[in-house]
């Protein structure tokens, strides 16, 4: 797991926009300039650039082992999706079809008038086929071919894929025209196990989100207005950034028999009957890139929970001449080999194309949890200098003590981060009892507002309307209490949480 | 590793045509009676079934941790790429115009005629985009922003991904309109830089094939004819398939300075000189999938190598009642464990619904390495039956010896498999002087056919007309011989192989 930090250079970032100055371009420039991802010529589609798909790589492993430790296996359905199929489901169509990309053609040829090469007009499709925006119609017109009877079920099948969303508004990892995600899509004999498969699944994102991405999320489920185009329910974790925004991290959807019954997948039951299957479907995408990034860094540049980051150590030296580099070289590699026998990324940046406050700025930027240094002085002490990522700090250690130390520093600043992140969404969630206080959260501090709410479309539309406030979902561990609508002052059962969003 | 077998119970598959019979119809229906792919309603794509995808999926963890270990690194490129980039290098769009999906529009509607949902034809596209059928024109005009100096060189990024190829005629796994592949994209300041690189990954390759997926093949180099569009050389692996066939099994290009002049690439010189950058590219993909499986398997189903196979060990148990089978269990589990402490990925089949002669079947025809059965005897004599998939032979091994024995047999299987592999193809590799023996060879024996060439287009053309035979390397470890060609009579230095293939 360590490869990148063997064999990858940082690179040198200059100038940065301070969060206070301007969040949405402080984001901007720290993915670009932490060589995380840019955008590319190419409408609304990123390149994400190897540091930025290392930190990918390391989600897709560790999600990719929870879904499989749940039972799910791997599995792979074409990359497009026959017009009249993605229309079978008549919410799922009318939730995709304005944002999607349309193969029309399968060949070019050249232009008999010179012009180039031009789209050939005798190779037009009989029927257009869609660029899968969500998998929902493929995966259950196959399904379909697969399930006869109770012993095909449950299916439990996941996809790692690329889609696409035509997007109007797009921003690296947050929303973009082409993203790589996960979509899991499970097919059971009864509704109260495809019930359990997606609340199952938002616990297994919740555990990945804060145990190993360090960021808290609040669990859900989405108002109607919100729900997934298909879906009886959508359960969600949503996260909340630095600046007061919320961020829909992840969802899983109960689809009831709607895609069943769509593409005609009945099953025979033990007893004999014949019942449409429950669905459910679920998945995380590259914008947890974007939740990770927002969450944790600040206006020294990146910063990475040790457990999601591609190289958790730098080690630099600092020298004058070839024998000073060479006697720290010989300290600095047995501790090396130690620190990586642990299972810890390590990189060495011995280059001397660049000098130690350089290298210095640059890990740090790169969001590298624990850098260290050594220089004379240390050697002659026999010891090392260790700089933390998360709070700037330094302290000297002694060599012989620094491997144990070190391996502590990783358990200690993902749980920092985490507490840190805790924190600032404790401060920052407001319970609002009037409509007036309710926006003058919004306005004066951002964050979580929890608020009664009369559970109309009309009611959540509105408050939509005059505060670009959403209701992010009703939290699954809120406890009933009775009280009047903030908005329409009508009885409401339980408080919901509202937040303007990603 | 073995979440797989852990997990996923294995259907059943009935009714199975004979290699003899026809060979096509036994590949065809092996693909999809062992649950490996099948075709999906979309044209030529295909969906990738769980037992498929696992194997895949290994591997792609052999084959990325290969390229990592040779200082490659992961990114992400977009899946579209705009009409005029795949029109900047000339014989590169001219190699896949001919066969690429399009999309024109970026839009759905709902038929103001009530003909359901329809294109919006005021969603049309400015400049189409092309469903990405190789990618060296999108990332070499990211590249170009990525290179300045020489110090930003070499650059050796890798991409998994899917990729478009409007295929008329398809096969599982061997022609796809879709498929999945990686394709690595690699900048080098020196012509000979590069040409090393594509020969690195050449071997890379060829130790992947030929020690995991025990398939012998053949290292060389493309003739003018076959090369890729846009590459000054195509270096190739070739394997030889059971019904006498080549399979272009990998491939990796000398692009030289093509794409960099394209797209307007250059680097300065240490020397402080500006210079256009060279480039290889090289990728493997699905089509291994139809290599592994038609160079081992038999009339009796799927053969896998230990090492690529989801599940090595099946154990089944043969009891009458339930006490047998709870004897039997707790013989078992203690067993199964210690093969799964050697990294063995075992399957205990402990169905009541399925007998055990079925199960035999089963995972005989899924190709699973090594089959254990233990019944009352064996209870009686500690002893377990281990049943070979390669040489379908059975032994009796006490159960005190049975994990060394099995842990051995993964070895034995293994070598064992390439062995038989390496021989089949050295009795249909045959050396011919003239065109009647080489007609002859081809349509009695098939297999490489070793002969001397003129080294034109010309010859090969007709050669490929006449016999339906290709040049499928020239070979880099063939030694230099003079001699005469043998459609043209010209002189030649070198004997090239010819062979019919996929």
């Amino acid at each position: 797991m360590c490869t990148f930090a063997a064999q990858f250079w940082v690179g040198m970032a200059k100038g940065f926009t301070s969060r206070k100055e301007d969040y949405s371009k402080w984001y901007n420039e720290l993915v670009v300039k932490a060589d995380l991802a840019e955008t590319s010529d190419v409408r609304g589609c990123m390149v994400i650039k190897p540091y930025g798909y290392a930190i990918w790589e390391k989600m897709q492993a560790q999600l990719d082992k929870m879904f499989k430790e749940t039972g799910h296996v791997n599995a792979y359905f074409p990359l497009f999706i026959p017009k009249s199929y993605l229309s079978k489901e008549a919410n799922h169509v009318e939730g995709f079809a304005k944002e999607c990309a349309v193969v029309t053609h399968y060949r070019l040829k050249n232009d008999p008038n010179g012009g180039g090469v031009i789209v050939d007009p005798d190779a037009k499709l009989e029927e257009e086929l869609i660029v899968r925006p969500t998998s929902e119609t493929i995966i259950w017109n196959t399904y379909k071919k697969w399930i006869q009877s109770y012993r095909d079920l449950p299916l439990l099948i996941n996809q790692w894929a690329n889609v696409v969303r035509w997007e109007m508004r797009t921003r690296l990892f947050l929303r973009t025209s082409e993203f790589l995600w996960q979509e899991g899509h499970t097919a059971h004999s009864t509704k109260e196990e495809a019930i359990a498969e997606a609340e199952q699944m938002l616990h297994v994102y919740g555990k990945f989100a804060e145990e190993w991405m360090a960021m808290p999320v609040l669990k859900g489920v989405k108002t109607e207005n919100e729900r997934f185009a298909g879906a009886l329910d959508t359960y969600c974790i949503e996260a909340l950034m630095q600046d007061g925004k919320a961020l829909q991290a992840g969802t899983s959807h109960f689809l009831g028999q709607n895609f069943a019954k769509a593409f005609d997948v009945k099953f025979a039951t033990k007893e004999g009957t014949e019942e449409f299957v429950w669905a459910t479907s679920w998945g995380v995408s590259t914008r947890l890139m974007g939740g990770l990034i927002m969450t944790h860094s600040d206006d020294n540049g990146l910063v990475l929970p040790p457990k999601l980051a591609p190289i958790q150590v730098a080690i630099i030296p600092i020298y004058k001449n070839e024998e000073q580099l060479s006697a720290i070289t010989n300290k600095i590699l047995p501790l090396k080999a130690e620190l990586e026998k642990l299972g810890i990324c390590v990189k060495y940046d011995d280059r001397d194309t660049q000098k130690p406050g350089w290298k210095f700025n640059e890990y740090e930027f790169k969001g590298v949890p624990v850098r260290l240094a050594m220089g004379p002085r240390d050697l002659e002490n026999e010891s090392v200098e260790v700089a933390r990522r998360d709070t700037l700090s330094k302290e000297i250690v002694s060599l012989s003590n620094v491997v144990a130390y070190v391996e502590n520093l990783m358990e200690e600043i993902q749980t920092n981060l985490y507490n840190r992140a805790i924190e600032h969404r404790s401060t920052h969630t407001t319970t609002v009892d009037t409509y007036e206080d309710f926006k003058k959260v919004l306005d004066q501090k951002g964050g979580f507002v929890l608020a009664h709410w009369d559970g109309t479309s009309e009611t959540e539309n509105r408050i939509k309307d005059e505060t670009k406030a959403t209701i992010r979902c009703i939290p699954l561990e809120g406890k009933n209490e009775s009280g009047t609508c903030v908005y329409s002052g009508k009885p409401s059962s339980k408080r919901v949480v509202f937040a303007r969003a990603y």
